[in-house]
Order: structure tokens, then sequence, then C-alpha cells
């Protein structure tokens, strides 16, 4: 019974959301499997019944045991009503509405979206849609210093990187510098803030952006605040800027308060609900900015930070500052940071968990992986969508390269690791987003999960896979020549369980590009369906042959290979 | 295959929330209809793989598509990962998590509730959840004065009314006074700012609260900014106050700036992303609860107001005045308001339309009526649907007893109305949330939709009708002798589709209450399911008698009779 089938929409991010002031996206996941097909009736809110107009909403493809339908209607106003009609191929139908599905149009009711506020329609800075990021981890990158790395940014211009993000180069006892003990300060062993001014300046006139990464969850156990409150105790004006269980305040055997994680004496839990915390912070947000210029924030562990204050980060920050980018660290699904009113984008561990199965463990097959990013795109809007930092692995993870060796499929895995890494970077630079490459791993650079990720920058030619680093040259330029790979949107285009292949394709109102991956370890001739692109001749933009179009296209793809088809 | 099952979860209110400081509700939507069972697998975030523990869900009920699968959770760090279990009676199984469905645990990932903020674990005022509330509409009460309605108070008390909500009593030139001329006034024609303290104090000494409404959405066009664009046009320094299209200002033939609805003239659009307005707003909240002493606000038209300002505002106010209730006016489902950090409740016109369609249309029986119940529940925690004010009628809707005197079944539908009017009365004072009273449905008013609905109050006795006043006193009076049926949660009992009767349970840790509807004009002999009452004697508290439980309960119910077994 069609009115038994479940289906899911709510009236809010990122089922419906603005793409502009006066233009809603809509969600809608309906069962998969049942050829389902949607419309979306939708009217002014204010509008008697019988003004609505329907719409036939857009199949994107399936999320796994959802089919994900979409459409774009107008709302002049601002204010929308709307329910949905789905019907399956045998000719039933059902209403689905803020009161349910329902065979009757009346019982189902309606979605409202009750207004479209000005300052819901925001807009990135304009830089980071050009963006492709460099993760550095300062102590290992050059000499361990900003100057070392002011010394090799012509050698990120070269790459193609577009912007910087370095973990903490704030004063603290520890090689990560996660326990910071003083947030006003460059630690005396990266250098100074002139340094850092040199490193920012250089970087801004080879056209690259700088981001910082700030700790607000916790601080260390040497910042002077707490450091005040394990000597005065209760006494110490400081004592609420933490969670204290107990005086007199000690770190062992257990912690007597609140820390990052579990028991991380060196990082006691700041208690951002405080004002005076949540203003001090503030101002070493603005400080860096103002005193440096840099050009946006990584957030560590936002996901444990009271929203509350995120939002007045925003706020205040973007007011000062409005081509600040705003990164939050949170290794889950996201949403309800992305929403617009706290971070710009996060650090897309989602993503790579999808990109390791696929490429590097071979685990799951192209149906899944598509299913995977469908999923994926589905929890975010599209602004948070195009403002994600997509990473193959970080500080925090096993390298992508190390990955690959552990897994694959067959006897030869170890041989096919690089080329499943350099489909994985094929991916990254075609999709979605804003590709983060983590320092090192453009010249094959191998580690372990953390300490062994961390290890020091191979510098010495003789030792990088420079094939690799052409690689990534060679697929950020075409990233950069082609403005609907940066933009475009995202459509699956073909998946070959059998072969494991497929294909997606990145599109925009004047472009289209077909991109195509060969997951396995086998030459192929292959008979693909015809995207819709109204051009007769199509080049693979890596190996420069010309492909015939017509309703069917004919390729020849190598093992482990991938085309560009434009 | 089980992997194509929908479910439907995030780790976000309504189906994650914090229901104390280290506790946390969950709940899963699963197709219905599948006899599925359900287990959370749960632990700290920051516990390695391994240290999970399953705890098996409750299944809450069918709410149309989907079912409703409930646990509650400790999280005694605030941090909590989990995964679900789901198994079909044919011994099948999957994983869903962040990731989605999956066969394979790990495919599935795990769901991350990321911390519990203290400031989440929010309490309403104390009074809140023993509030009856009555709306008043001041022009038509008694006299058209506040003076009038403080000299029926105690007819109010008598009632056993504990909080009083009155449309706008600011200066305005409409009856309706939604169009504010002056926000800092009592309407000359309604009396004086002495007479509002006589109100409230008078109110506060016969142990009843009061809540006042106001209009941030847009003010009148007599308000002193917009009179001064008018006047000035775009010299004036309140010329961003509003949305002004373009200049000279005019409000015919059509409305040269943004209204509330559609062309509305009077009803300028407020710009609350102005700090100005915002700032001038904040001091009127503030200026009636210190001034008059009022002990909560209705915020109309809430929904089209910047979510921004409602935070502020709720942040402001509940930390100078902890006790006042907020209430927003959202026609529709009101999730983003109540999710602790805008509004206490809403008002509840979903319910409203639930109610209406079982009782005054009967154009959905029991199982439709439930599922509505359900569905409804589902939208929103367990905080706010505590706070939600249950309505059966507003100044914007016909009243109750017209409409069901417009519907039902039969021809005899005029002769059931009153008989239909009580049971959903008796539903509306044994379900969730704080009932509220339309003035004069008390005493059988009736009226068709504004102004119809907004007629002068009855205070002839030979007109009133007292039967139906007793009525309400005497639930009134159940419901605060009873703890569980203000405070207790809500479970369904039974449907009996045929003949158009249900059951429900209210019950708490301590206690458990059984309340039936028979919606027919028959009397029935039922045999029904025992609700696991350790009793073995019930009482129905309406009609005094006992009724034996055992495995089944057997009891005789009235046409159109109701029944409430303890």
């Amino acid at each position: 019974m069609l009115t038994r089938l479940f289906m899911y929409h709510t009236a809010e991010d990122p089922f419906a959301f603005p793409v502009g002031p006066r233009l809603l996206k809509l969600r809608l996941f309906v069962q998969s499997g049942q050829g389902l097909s949607c419309t979306v009736i939708h009217a002014d809110r204010y509008d008697s019944p019988g003004c609505e107009l329907p719409q036939e909403m857009e199949r994107i493809g399936c999320a796994g045991a959802y089919d994900i339908h979409e459409a774009l209607i107008p709302a002049e106003t601002g204010k929308c009503r709307y329910l949905f009609y789905i019907g399956n191929p045998a000719g039933e139908y059902v209403w689905y509405g803020e009161r349910g599905i329902s065979g009757n149009r009346e019982q189902a009711g309606a979605f409202q979206y009750a207004y479209i506020h000005r300052p819901q329609a925001i807009t990135l800075p304009a830089w980071s849609s050009e963006a492709v990021v460099y993760q550095i981890y300062p102590e290992s990158y050059h000499q361990g210093t900003l100057q070392g790395i002011t010394d090799k940014l012509p050698y990120l211009q070269q790459l193609g990187i577009t912007a910087i993000y370095m973990t903490p180069i704030f004063e603290s006892p520890s090689g990560h510098k996660y326990n910071t003990s003083d947030y006003y300060k460059v630690d005396p062993g990266f250098g100074t803030l002139e340094d850092l001014k040199e490193l920012v300046g250089t970087a801004h006139r080879l056209g690259m952006k700088v981001l910082l990464d700030a700790v607000f969850n916790h601080s260390g156990d040497t910042f002077f605040a707490f450091r005040d409150v394990l000597e005065r105790g209760e006494a110490s004006p400081y004592k609420d800027w933490f969670y204290i269980h107990s005086y007199p305040v000690s770190g062992a055997p257990v912690p007597g308060y609140e820390t990052f994680a579990k028991a991380e004496a060196s990082m006691p839990k700041l208690n951002m609900n405080h004002p005076e915390v949540a203003d001090y912070m503030m101002e070493v947000a603005k400080y860096w900015v103002r005193e440096a210029g840099i050009d946006g924030w990584r957030l560590d562990v936002a996901n444990e930070v009271n929203p509350a204050f995120w939002t007045r980060f925003r706020r205040e920050l973007k007011a000062e500052f409005p081509d600040l980018l705003l990164i939050g660290e949170i290794m889950h699904a996201s949403g309800p940071w992305l929403r617009g009113d706290q971070f710009d984008g996060g650090m897309n561990y989602l993503l790579r968990d999808a990109v390791l199965e696929f490429f590097a463990a071979q685990s799951a097959g192209p149906v899944r992986f598509m299913e995977q990013l469908l999923h994926q795109e589905a929890l975010y809007n599209d602004q948070a969508n195009s403002a994600m930092f997509q990473l193959l692995g970080s500080h925090d993870t096993l390298r992508f390269l190390t990955a690959c060796k552990q897994g694959g499929r067959g006897w030869d895995r170890e041989a096919t690791a690089m080329s499943r890494m350099r489909l994985a970077v094929f991916f990254q630079m075609t999709y979605l987003g804003l590709p983060m490459i983590y320092y090192g791993d453009e010249v094959g650079m191998e580690g372990a999960t953390d300490p062994h990720c961390r290890g020091l920058m191979l510098w010495e030619e003789t030792e990088q896979d420079t094939g690799l680093q052409e690689w990534y040259k060679r697929l950020i330029s075409l990233r950069q020549q082609h403005e609907v790979l940066r933009k475009g949107g995202f459509r699956p285009w073909f998946t070959d369980e059998t072969r494991n292949v497929l294909g997606y394709i990145r599109r925009s109102e004047q472009d289209r590009m077909g991109l195509i991956i060969n997951n396995s370890p086998n030459r192929y001739h292959l008979e693909l369906p015809n995207y819709r692109c109204d051009k007769n001749l199509l080049t693979d933009l890596l190996s420069g042959l010309n492909i015939r179009s017509s309703t069917r296209i004919l390729v020849e793809i190598e093992p482990f290979g991938c085309m560009m088809l434009y």
C-alpha cells in the first residue's frame, strides 16, 4: 500500500534551504527501488488554496535505502507552502505534507518554509571557491619553523596550492601544540610574530591564503588561567573558566577537572559558557586576523564547544572580516554546525571514510561508493558542501598511501597501491568542495596513524615520488582551468559493479564534464550512456584523445585508469 | 532485502536530545508494519570499539508510514556514540549509523552526539507544568477593558484557570491590536498601566499567571518610527527599521514596503536584523515584565522573525526573569523554534487539526488520530511537548463547537455536536502539554472564523451552557489532582476502528492512568487489553465505578462516553 511507503522531509536545512534570497532548494528522501516519481506543489504561504503550482522533482540518485529527489522552487516573498505528490509506475499515488503521508491531500497537510531571512542567503569569501588547500604540520615541515615554511611557499605555489592551513602555532609545550599555553604568542620554537607576518605577507604576494588552527574547546594546563587555578584553588578568579570537580586541583592520578577526550590531564576543558572566557577567546580570534592578516580559522574540536559561542564567533568575525573562512573540526556528520550560523565548512572525515573504503581498502564497490557520496552530500546544504575541506588524510589519521598499501584486492595489492592513490587524488580534484592535501602526500610520504603520519617532510628529490607530484600538479591545474570542476553540481552517471568502474558528471548551467574511474586492474572497452551533452565530440583532457558522442559513448580505459571527458 | 528498508534518524533534536545533564533520549523511525525490533548500541565517544552496550528500544507505536522506537541512554560524559541494530521476525538484521543502513556494522558507521551542553538541559518555570491557560480577547471579554477582565478573575479562578493569555493590549487603532502604535502604552480604550498592574496583582493573589502578546514581526503603520519614514522618506533615521521598496513611501494602492502576510498596508514588516530595532524591542519585552510583573510572552508571527533575535530574546529575558514563559505563535511544525534556544512552547495548531478531524469533522478514525498524535509528539523534544499551548480554537479560527456542528457523521450530527465537543475537551485535559481554553468555549459560545469567533463573551447565565462549564471544571480539577495527567508520558493503548473507540495511557514512574474515548453514538461492552497496571481494581474517576483488572479489562461505555481508569 503506497500510504505505507516511508519517506522523509522536514522544512529545515538540509531538506529545505535557500540558495538565494528568493530561491528554495527542497530535498525529499523516498524509499529506493520503487521507481517513484515526485512532484512538489508549491505556493506563497499566504496564497489561498488553489494557487499552488506543480513542479517535477529531479531524481538525483540512490543513496542506499532511499532515493534523493530535489527541486529548486521560486519563493518570491521568501514564504513558501508546499507538499509532495508521489506516484509509482502502477499509477498509485500519495500526498506528503507536514501531517504525514496520505491518499487524501487535505490530510497530508502542507510543509511551510516560514521565511527566507536575508542573513541566511550567505555567500562564501570569493577566494574560497578557487581554493586548493595544503595542510602543514609546522614541527615537521621545513626546519620546524615558520621561516622554513615561508621558504617553501614558492614550492607550494608551483604545486598549485592557493591556501595553506597550519596546525597550531601558538606557544605550547607539545609538538602538536593542541594544548595552548599562550593564545597570544607564537611558539618560540616556531618563531616570532614577525615570522608569521612574513609568512602571511609572502603567501599573499604569491596568491595564497593562510589559515590558522585555534583550540577553544580546551586550553593547555600551562595556560595562565589554569595555572592560577592550580595554584590558588577555589580562591582563583579563573576557577569558573574550567569545570573543576574538586579542590585542591590536581591532574593525577585522575584529573580533578573535565578534560578533552578522556582524562587528558594536559587539556582542561574550557567553560565557553562563561562570558569572560568567551570574550577572551573572541579577542584572540580577532587579534590574529588584525595583527597577522590571516585569512581563516580552522577550529579544533568544534563540535564540543557550545554552539552559542560559534554563532557569536561567526557574527562578530564576519562583520569585521567578511573574507574570513571558518572551518570547524567535526569528525562526524556536521549538519548542525553548517547551517549558515556557525561554520562555512568542516573537515570532511566522512568523505575520507568513503574514499578509503572504495580506493584504499576496496572493501566497497562503485554502487556503495556512489550511494555514500549522495548520502553525504544530502547531509548538508549546497553552501556547506562547497566549503568542505575534502581530505584523504591529516595529522590525525594514517596516510592515504599507507592505507592503500594495507588494503586493496588481490595478491598484488601493494603493487597497485600507488595506482589507487592516484585514482583517489583524481576523485578528490574532480569532486565538490575544497580539496585538502596533507603535506607530503603529494610526494608519496607514508606513515601509520599518529605519530607516524607526522613525519618530516621529504625534501630529497631522490626520495620523492615526482610522478605523483606531477599528477597532483596536473589535476590541480585542470581543476583551476575548468570552473565546472570547482563550482558545478555533482550527478551520478553510471556504476558498473562487475567491472568496478563508475562515472559521474559535474555540471553547471553552461558546462558539463564526465569523469570516469576504473578501480580495477583490467583494461576495458566500455559503452556508456550519453549524459545529455549536446556536443558530438568529447575530448579526454588527460589523454587528449577525441571520443565520438552519440546516444552511446564508446571508450577504452586503462587498468586503474581515469578519464575526464569534456 | 532488509538493507533496502528505509529508516530515519539524525543525531539532533528531535531524534536525539538531552532529558537531563547525563541522559539522552533517542528516537528512531522505521518502516511500519514490518514487526521490527530495534536495539541501540552505545558508548562514550572516546571509548574504544568493544566498549559498546546494547539497549533494547521501546516501540512507542505507529505514526502512519513509520513506527517510532525510543530509548533513554546514559551519557556519563555527555559525549555519546551509538548505532542501531534492527531485526525482523525472519531473523534478518541490519545496522544503521551515520553512514547509512548496512548489513555490515563497520559500513554503517556510528551516530555521534557530540556533547550535552549544560544550557541545553533547560528547565521550564515550575508554575508552567500546572498551567491551565485561558485566552482572552480583551475587546470582547468584559466591558472591553482590563478593569473588566480583573473583575472576572474570580470567575476564572473558580473554573480552575491558572494562567491567562491576552491578545495585544498595547495602543493600536484596531480592535485586535496586532498593528501596534505604541509598544510602551496600554491602549487607552482598554485602560492604563495602573489597570494592568491591578490585573496582574489580582491574578497573582488568586494564584494565576498573566501572559501578554507582543508583535515583533511588524509594527502598525501608526508606530512612531514608521510615521517618521512616511513623513521624511529617505531622510528618516528609521528608514532601515523597515523594508522600504521605494520612496516616497506609500501604503496604497500597493504598499511600497514589505508587510505582514500579503500587502497588509497597516502592518509594515520590522527589520529585526537591525541592531537598533532589536534593542528597542528587547527593551519593550523587559519593560513590561519589570513594570507590570507579567509572567510570560506569547510572540506573534514568531516564525517570520529572524531566529537570531529569539535566541538573544531568550538569553536576556531568562537571565533576568527565569520564571518567564515564552510561547511562539507558529501555526505549523515548529521544531526549529523549540530546540531550547528560542521558545519554551508554541501555539499547537497542528494538534487542533488532528482534534478537529477526529472529533468535530469525524473525517478520521481512531487509527489515524493516534498516528497523528505520535507523529506530532515526535516533531519535538519532551520539554517542548510539555510546554505546548494545546488549543481547540483561538481568535484566528472558527470556534470548536461550531466546527462540531458543521462536521460529524450521520443525520443527527448537530444533535451530537455537544457530545463530541465534550469528548474533545476530555482529550485536551488528559493529554500532554498545557491546555488552552479560548474564552467562551467553556459556556458553549459559537462563531465562524474571524471576526465571528471574536464575539462578546456570554455572561448571561441563561445563555450559558452551564453543563459544559461544569464538565470543564471537573476535568480541570481531575487534571490538577493527578500529576500523571500533567507530567506523565503518553502511550497508545488500543484503537478500535470499527467501533470508533480508542484508549491511551498516561504514565509516570509511580503512576498509570488509562483513558478511553468512544467517538460513536453507540453503547459498547468492550474487552480491553490490560496496560500492565499492577492493580486488580481500577476506578473510573468520572463515574466512580470499580472495574476488575486482570489480563483483560471489561468495560461498558456510553455513546460518546469516556472513561478515566485509575
